[in-house]
């Protein structure tokens, strides 16, 4: 099983992710799962996470690794923008 | 010094956070400074690590460690309610 099950954070119903993290887990046998998201869907992420390890796989997985970055990109008007991501590395106990 | 410094982050202006990490490692001379984020300022705590990391004191500091976790609590209308927390320690090098 490749390291990075991900899943990236956007504006679908919160329970997709929430489903897609559990379903890794379960019917795809994961050994773990990254969480990724950028700018304001960050707080979105840790919100999955935290309901995903601890409602519907509690005492099942627990968060192994939380980083943050920045990165840097040019936008429509060509400027240079900076956005915070964060990656959310939960495994299986 | 105290090891929680911490800066709790809400809708003041976005700079004010910054300005107070800084300050708490420049003038107070911290060793390491907690921000605290709940619910939807976590984007905002993320935001303001890494600014106050990657453009105002670069080389000086680091991310040491990072958590997440939930509170519950009953709101108003005595209802329980989760929302999610985060806690990103910066340490000087």
């Amino acid at each position: 099983m490749a390291a990075d099950n991900a899943i990236y954070i956007g504006n679908k119903p919160f329970m997709n992710y929430v489903t897609a993290v559990v379903m890794q887990f379960t019917t795809q046998g994961a050994e773990e799962v990254t969480i990724k998201a950028r700018g304001k869907f960050i707080s979105r992420g840790v919100d999955i996470a935290e309901i995903s390890a601890k409602r519907f796989l509690i005492d099942q997985v627990y968060v192994k690794e939380i980083k943050i970055d920045s990165e840097e990109f040019k936008n429509k008007e060509d400027r240079q923008v900076r956005v915070s991501t964060i990656e959310i590395t939960l495994v299986k106990k």
